[in-house]
């Protein structure tokens, strides 16, 4: 079983990357960029069959490990096959 | 116009971090974990009001900026609202 989380700085929290990529992006000629946000995008692979099972799983992972919650959002999503 | 787009390693190619990630979710007792690989979330908010043509500027920033397509693959999700 595949999930996938999205990784993402909450509102309010500065983002230097996406400020770094923005800034980039209009030295490259982009102009029309009026916002860039940064966050991680991570594919895991489970043994877990239960959708359930596997997503409760992977929250315990987004709040231990993966995601810092003071300043970051988490979201799940499980793909059955 | 919002344009989320994601940016991961291509298949075959190493991912040492997620290798990282993957062994720090054993240590943590996570043993189900088979896999996980590593990508970029980048929210983009952009100027411009047509999808088409959104769609080809974020296109042009990906092959230019945000992602090594050499070793990389991205993919390109405009949000209309």
């Amino acid at each position: 079983m595949k999930a996938k989380v999205h990784v993402t700085l909450k509102e309010g929290v500065l983002d230097p990357q996406g400020k770094a990529v923005q800034h980039a992006l209009g030295s490259l000629g982009f102009g029309g960029v009026k916002g860039v946000r940064q966050g991680k995008y991570i594919e895991l692979e489970l043994a877990e069959k239960d959708p359930k099972k596997a997503k409760a799983e992977v929250e315990a992972m987004c709040r231990k490990l993966l995601a810092n919650t003071v300043i970051e959002n988490y979201a799940i999503d499980i793909a059955e096959k």
